[in-house]
């Protein structure tokens, strides 16, 4: 594995497997009994953040202190980044207190690499702009391993606004390196032009294809968006492409139900479906802890032994 | 004790009992020796805060870091919270990622009860609309009981803009409880209709109140709503019901003068009786981070011994 | 040294060269190495932050984790003190909740001292108003020694707007103190009437002051000031006032390039110079941590051994 999780695309196959079984062990060993490992003792990890999140934000919090690590959160709100200051100065900064990793959400595409260019710390991206957020990827392909076993050959199914969804984008490439077939579903405004260079197919009948998909993953309606030329309304946004209970009842009887959150109940997915058997939105949660805990493990703490309980 | 606590109701008189005398044993070890105690290690306390109170929020972070557990704040500002996600949500997705008590402040009354219902982890109530603060009762019973003695027979008077308090009604609920017998005295204006099912008197005339009070708490009056058709003037406030100099001199020897803070010194209280000697108004905030480590530690460490050095 | 760091002006030499050994000592043993000291373990700093300075709240964040300390952070904004709680009331509830030092940041020059006068444990200055920031002397004095050795009769320049720099004027007692000579070099308007009582000299001619320096730190142009009518056009101050490259090349080759952050690159510093190899600029928010380490340390922690590494 590289020195940063910036892109899913940087994860191999092996790469991938290895976070995914990491994260598996760390969920074993730091259950009830143990909660805490010492592996992280003594590092930093900043959450740098440039935009409001503060579900990832706790999510990295939690798993860094659940191996001991101190945590330091950055908001750019406030900051001197707000007095004119550079990224690059600011990532000078935090490296020169001591941060270990820096943990960064940033609303300009590609801000990750950048800050990879300028620091000798790890470099995890926790979502930038329209581009990517792998973290997300790797707990969602954890979940559905969890349920369905290897995800060779598995059809998993993302619907919704994938022009501006970088949930879709880094779940299409590390799905695809895993063997799944993805399949998009969205309104043609809301697909990227490059999207034939992915590594998945494209639909534009939901029905059909949910008919034969192993998971489903419904992607947020951003309401900022809605009202916008290329959207369509709120009520024929959620008739053609939301997760009604109609709908639900027609997908295979293993397939599950998947969503990043924070959800728009009644827009993109029905209340009922959203709470149902077969739905993994809480457990989604929950994964992701287990998986970044193995990204900062793999990343920091390499000649360290994982496993061991805390004193 | 039950698995959450929402409402000083719901505290039996031995409940409350045990809460206090947990809160006297961890003061007199956690003293300057001591200080951090091993007992909630690897625990996970989240602060879910959607209105501001950096008094409260402080005072649970310390006793929750004081015990080692971990603690995580989540203010429900510019969090998914602003982007439309519910309460629900917001605690399901908190309790995936492993929060063992969820600390809650929410302008609704009523809020917890609906927290409690959708998680397993413990609830604790840290004011919620013009409902209930209970451990704010827990607090102020503490330092009564430091000052009094037994509070059976005690009488109590609590001064001020009580429609809007969750303070007096957890007080009023605990107080009784514990066999005191609670006075209020406000204007006919900021009285909850229901205060006659209260199990308190009430009275509109302060000075004759006062002359028999073995303690006596101020409410604090909340500017923003000083304008409106149902208060008076400040200055006729302050007249009324503020706690004056030459009121003061009209207490009992032994009395104490209590506030929950923060102060509107010249409103509510005089400055010179605030820093008065038989003023506990810093004393009661130290007592609120014993008695909320008590909390803590009864709700979480049911199985750990509360005693014994951090190495 | 006394139990609180308010003014540069407090430490005798003595003191000054205590604080320096003490950082560089800490900075050894908590390289990489071993990272977190025990030293601290169980006390509470408490961040009272009534600016904005993420910088300078980490550096301290940072600096007390790694001394094992548990750190609470309050910021002003939306506290009770925006309800309208006295500096003191807030004061006395932080130490009632067991605070064991409070490092406060405050608009108000002197804050400070009223707080020194209130509360018992130990007060660390990190910026009051226009008065001193003394920490930030001490970590540009630390740094200093790294290259110049002793800075007994060092030529120490400083540029910039002095008048309302709390960085400057503890500077110029700090390096008095430690025997070097320090040159303020600003526009008229730029300089406090009082300069002249000041242990320092004054010129206005920055290039034939440069040429004999061994030291220059910029200091930070504020923008939100730039349109006063005491304040030059930001081009024309740029050209008397920045350090250009042009006027890099003329400076001593052992001399060093500070500021203390954040830069407006290309206003009082050219980007070339703020990057080049004599630049301490990134090495400064390093020495930083260590300093206030060293502060920590030696007015928390003075019974306690200050190396041993933790386990």
């Amino acid at each position: 594995m590289k020195r940063h999780l910036i892109s899913a695309k940087d994860l191999t196959r092996d790469d991938a497997l290895l976070v995914l079984d990491t994260a598996e062990e760390l969920a074993r060993v730091s259950g009830r009994s143990v909660k805490k490992l010492p592996t992280l003792r003594g590092l930093t990890v900043v959450n740098l953040f440039f935009e409001d999140s503060t579900r990832t934000r706790i999510s990295f919090e939690a798993a860094a202190k659940r191996l001991s690590a101190d945590v330091i959160n950055f908001s750019a709100k406030g900051s001197s980044v707000s007095k004119g200051e550079s990224l690059k100065d600011t990532a000078l900064t935090l490296e020169a207190m001591g941060a270990d990793a820096v943990v960064i959400r940033h609303g300009a595409s590609g801000a990750p690499y950048r800050l990879a260019d300028w620091i000798n710390g790890n470099v995890i991206n926790a979502g930038d702009g329209t581009h990517e957020h792998p973290t997300q990827a790797l707990l969602d392909a954890y979940t559905m391993r969890r349920h369905l076993g290897s995800l060779d050959g598995r059809k998993i199914t993302i619907v919704g606004d994938v022009l501006h969804s970088r949930v879709a984008r880094s779940n299409v490439l590390l799905l695809s390196t895993l063997g799944a077939e993805v399949t998009l579903v969205a309104p043609p405004t809301l697909l990227p032009v490059s999207v034939g260079t992915w590594p998945c197919k494209v639909s534009y009948d939901l029905d059909s294809v949910l008919a034969k998909s192993d998971a489903v993953m419904m992607l947020r309606v951003q309401r900022e968006r809605m009202n916008a030329a290329y959207f369509p309304t709120v009520r024929e946004y959620s008739r053609r492409y939301g997760l009604s209970a109609e709908r639900y009842s027609h997908l295979p009887e293993h397939a599950i139900v998947m969503h990043p959150g924070p959800m728009n109940r009644g827009v993109e997915i029905a209340a009922e479906v959203a709470d149902s058997a077969r739905s993994t939105i809480v457990e989604q949660v929950g994964n992701g802890v287990s998986v970044r805990m193995a990204v900062l493990y793999l990343l920091l703490g390499g000649a360290q032994p994982a496993i061991g309980a805390d004193k």
